[in-house]
């Protein structure tokens, strides 16, 4: 594999597909454009699939963890110990994505990037890049080669979905003290100011927001200058968020389409795009969550998400509550009649 | 029963229940609120079904048809004829909705209130009030008698429904014209101009839209005065929106939670709040449709719906996209863990 396999071209969508659908959409009894949102992506979803008649059945979630050096500087409203705890959580199917994952009959993979406390689970892919990241506010986050580690442990994941046949996937995050992370990322990509990109997270109040904010103005005064999106992620971190990008990437390369979730993976998401743009294809947004940075980054992104419910759980979960709108337009495009069929009057001309 | 039974009192939400799933919420392992407004929802479906874990499984979806006589008029984009065509595709498994319905395992109904064509198809409920309403430009669309039979009709659906141990209700529409009726209805109870909230429908064009603004226009003269709210229903009609009404105010009244679908159901929905304002707290507002009357509507109902799709199907199609959402925040508020049983330690006071 060549090295640097996150340049390497993504799977083109198939416009005869995309065409097939709009085509096919156009007969069925309703009047145009009547089912909005959810007809609008069907056509896209038959690109991505190369069929006529997309499917989001087979669904593939992965749970990314890791800690962050960073949240030695008080920056989370959790203590750190939480991020193997959750893990544990993940597994034993008490945690919101687990109960997700359940209903929706999806695969549920956990991968440790590396933790504080040195795990052992049953059912948890441990990697162990190293206790977390160090503290991007005082160095890098970590070598040049780690971050090359957590992204292929993201497309190893999709390497994984894909052998499974899936037709959708979903990248989740756990890790305290990542929405700092994700909105030092963000700052140094958008060249944004942290009152523009850092919010409450897991709920921090106005001070402990303010603080945030403070410790990454400090850190991208030290690690200022002219880095490319790997120099940037290297610095700032972190593992979870470096295994989504490459897992983002690698799904377009492979040709499976992405359920981006809220903050933190479309940060991950952002970063994808920059390494290798024609990535944007294959991601679909699936909510604005409720950290208020997320809006920049969508709009970066060019994103319209499905779902506004002022989320804010992360773990995949808000990609998850969107799954079955996809499956149902779907299961529309599929099972309606047309005109023809129904022997229903069209409209006026 | 009371000639006036939409007078009689709704049950009473079960303040302990909420309490209850409040307290319950506030132990699961996420962060307060992160679940932003799919957790918000489960103290409310709790109190509304008096139990501390409610579930949102067994639903019955229940399409009420009849034709306006205002079509003559040539306010819709469709032949009058589609509304009977489209009775025989809910009951064949060809329409929106009956796809919807066979993903959720649903209940689905079709009852037909009065079409232009005298229909006599196999599954439909056929209740013959009339060849449609009169042309409300011109005359009251409907007598007062008849009003209450299509009110009762829909009453008569929610009784099915509670037999059949029903969790969730969700009406649907059909009516070639029925747009204009609810547009000249919500104009009457709102105290708003047509150009506020006549919009395009299924697909009429800048002409069709001043041409249906100017026919609500002529009947509201028509029809100036002081009347209360079965005075406007019968007047204005439809068959469809007072069977909606009926079944919204019976749910109310039987203790079964409400999802209203788009614009045509919020106008049943304000004429049921209107008629028993204590049945506002059963209803639950599934989407804000494409229709630009909707907000108004939505509004005046204190209504925060959970999905903005810009759909404008009807046929319920927009509450069954919502359906699952429910079911998630109740899988969500049943199997996870709290902080306690799954050793994760809780937030930093």
């Amino acid at each position: 594999m060549n090295k640097q396999w996150w340049l390497e071209p993504c799977r083109v969508p198939d416009e005869a597909a995309r065409q097939a659908a709009r085509q096919r959409d156009a007969l069925l009894t309703k009047p145009a454009g009547s089912l909005g949102r959810i007809e609008a992506v069907v056509p896209q979803l038959a690109a991505l699939q190369g069929r006529a008649r997309p499917s989001a059945e087979h669904l593939f979630i992965a749970i990314f963890a890791g800690d962050h050096g960073v949240a030695e500087e008080g920056v989370s409203a959790f203590p750190q110990s939480v991020t193997g705890q959750m893990l544990a959580n993940f597994v034993n199917g008490g945690a919101a994505i687990s109960v997700l994952a359940k209903q929706l009959e999806a695969t549920l993979e956990v991968v440790d990037l590396g933790t504080a406390a040195l795990l052992s689970l049953p059912r948890v892919r441990h990697l162990s890049l190293g206790p977390g990241t160090r503290n991007f506010a005082r160095e890098s986050a970590m070598s040049a080669d780690t971050c090359r580690l957590a992204m292929q442990a993201g497309r190893d994941s999709v390497l994984r979905a894909q052998q499974q046949r899936s037709e959708l996937f979903i990248g989740g995050e756990m890790g305290i003290g990542n929405t700092t992370t994700a909105a030092a990322l963000a700052c140094a990509l958008l060249g944004c100011a942290p009152h523009e990109l850092a919010g409450p997270g897991t709920g921090l109040d106005e001070a402990g927001v303010a603080h945030k904010r403070a410790v990454i103005e400090r850190a991208l005064a030290l690690h200022a200058g002219s880095h490319d999106t790997l120099g940037w992620m290297q610095r700032l971190g972190g593992f979870e968020l470096a295994a989504l990008t490459g897992a983002y990437v690698a799904c377009a390369q492979q040709g499976i389409v992405v359920l981006v979730d809220g903050f933190i993976c479309s940060v991950a998401a952002l970063c994808a795009v920059r390494l290798n743009p024609a990535c944007r294809d294959w991601l679909l947004f699936a909510h604005r969550s409720a950290e208020p940075g997320h809006a920049a980054v969508l709009s970066a992104l060019d994103a319209q998400p499905l779902l506004d419910l002022g989320l804010r759980l992360g773990e995949g979960s808000g990609a998850a509550l969107a799954v079955p709108l996809l499956r149902m337009a779907c299961a529309l495009h599929d099972g309606m009649a047309t005109f023809e069929e129904a022997a229903v009057a069209v409209k006026h001309s």
